[in-house]
């Protein structure tokens, strides 16, 4: 087992839940809290302390919080005041730079780099070595596929930075790069290597390098049956919230109240 | 020296071959073999256990076999559930997910990141930062450059994965995007960016987003001498089984048995 | 304080300056030289051995030379053989080869990954997953944005590489490649996602894939006054050499003897 409570939590402050496991050589910092049930492997650094710690006597390391039944795979770099929803899932080797507010049930993949400042909704899917630059929104069901980039300096270098927004449900394929300050609609399939640089409507099907709406994805057709594939919330429900009763139930319990 | 007897085989089943040397901090897990000759640097996790091992307490780490004379360097994690031929040599900080089947004579760069369920052949060389998608094929002697991403998913998301083939003697340029499903021949070259979304034959050279090809490989000249470059085989043999007596004669000698 | 002498020095000629802190589990090698003032932080490598350390009983390490007042943050791994000027500042997880000269008041991003025999000057600033190919020459105040990749073969597989050259102040946007022996004049925007094939002049503007010079850098308007942005020295000032008193004050200063 790699549990072998050969971790260390330095310093004050720091709010463990029960039937909490961590693993070897993870340090946890000051100013922490770990909910319930959650997992954190080995070799992590959670509560990374900001720049000034190293110069600072003086310094307070912002509170951090990871929520209940997650789990953070090894190497994962949390700095110090993001919070987590309930829930999580990382891969290996994460990087999560400070003032990151991040929903429940997102899973998180392996090398993904989060810049900080930015805020992810629930049920988003990020998968391997993303770039998430700061002042982007991405809100809840968002998938995003590896290496996609979210950039925010029109103009650079500057010190204004206009973030990206992603709507809910919306695909950003493999290798994709978003422009700064463009907004994304919901629903949207954004195929992979494209380069966005202008805002899109919902249910826009978007190619190419500069991309360009090259249809509706309304009109793709599903693989496996009759009909159309998307709203994609019909045709896939692994960890989603509408798994076993469908999309439209779903919807409904929510609209009237959970 | 960075071997220090001081790693740690957790587990049973561990079956360490002759001559083999352990970086520190490097952890071993159930029912891995390592063969003769073997170095595997400091702060590696091998037989990296499935999500099932945290929460279940019957769990069975799957076989993983690492090959003889094999060199993987510091930081690697190598999931339970994959074999390495021979030889193999890797940079720092890959990941490699289960059911990965990967030939003898790979190099497997820095930052790699191998889904599992994949098959690499023989002499591959994958440079730093590259994506392998579960369901890929790598045949033999292709080289892939840096940040190559390989999808599998023409509708995501969905659970209906259509894995890229790449076929013996292909180079995949630096930054290229390959499409789901798709199958690209021999002695192919993809252009670095490339976004390959259809099937290529042997000898294409492929360029642009879309990819399109814009020529035959056999036409590109030399830099060195008269004559062209391509078939590469002619003109490289670092670290191929030909060097020394040159492709033809390698070729011959294993037609005819070696 | 993650400070607690719990690191190695590993052999001979190791030379530590004063009031240098190292942090937990970093390991230092043979003939490596740090600065004053500067600090390394946990689970780093500096004077990572070369291959030949692992099968040559009498091996001899590259000098490495870390400057003063630096902060190289965790996990770094640095090879044996490079040469950084002072007030050098990384992210996490960098890997740098040998042979790398970087110059001082440099930083360089998360998951950079440095070829070696590369030369990078001063005030240079590298975002994060970078990939940097061997030969490639980064001339001062250039920047350069997540995930851009400087390729050296054109040909591939050959050993005849061809370095890329960056002139001084350009901009790099993320996700560019950098195509083999290609040369970029000084004070020009790399649009983000270009494919650049081809050599530009200063001031050019270049998009797309391929890339094409769309326009002149000095005709793109400041968002935040009237008047133009570029060339950026005159609009941005944090980190640089200039900060407080211009960059024409600046410049006069420099040539005339500071």
């Amino acid at each position: 087992m790699k549990f072998n409570n050969n971790f260390q939590l330095l310093g004050n402050n720091i709010n463990i839940g029960k039937n909490v496991k961590i693993g070897d050589r993870t340090i946890i910092y000051d100013n922490v809290q770990v909910g319930d049930d959650t997992i954190i492997a080995n070799d992590c650094i959670i509560g990374e302390p900001l720049h000034n710690y190293y110069y600072n006597d003086n310094y307070i390391n912002p509170e951090t919080k990871i929520g209940e039944s997650s789990l953070i795979r090894s190497h994962a770099i949390i700095y110090a005041g993001s919070t987590f929803g309930n829930e999580l899932q990382t891969g290996h080797r994460i990087t999560i730079l400070p003032d990151s507010k991040i929903g429940h049930n997102c899973s998180i993949g392996t090398l993904c780099d989060i810049q900080g400042d930015i805020e992810i909704g629930n049920y988003c899917r990020l998968h391997s070595n993303i770039h998430v630059g700061q002042k982007s929104i991405i809100k809840n069901y968002v998938f995003i596929y590896p290496f996609v980039i979210f950039t925010n300096d029109p103009t650079p270098p500057s010190d204004d930075w206009l973030g990206v927004t992603v709507d809910e449900y919306t695909q950003i394929g493999a290798g994709s790069i978003l422009m700064p300050g463009i907004k994304i609609g919901k629903n949207c399939l954004i195929g992979a290597g494209s380069v966005v640089s202008k805002d899109f409507n919902d249910f826009s099907l978007v190619m190419g390098n500069p991309g360009r709406r090259i249809g509706d994805v309304k009109k793709i057709k599903s693989r496996k049956k009759d009909g159309f594939h998307y709203p994609w919330m019909y045709n896939f429900e692994r960890g989603m919230p509408w798994k076993g009763i469908g999309y439209d139930e779903w919807l409904k319990k929510k609209n009237y109240g959970d």
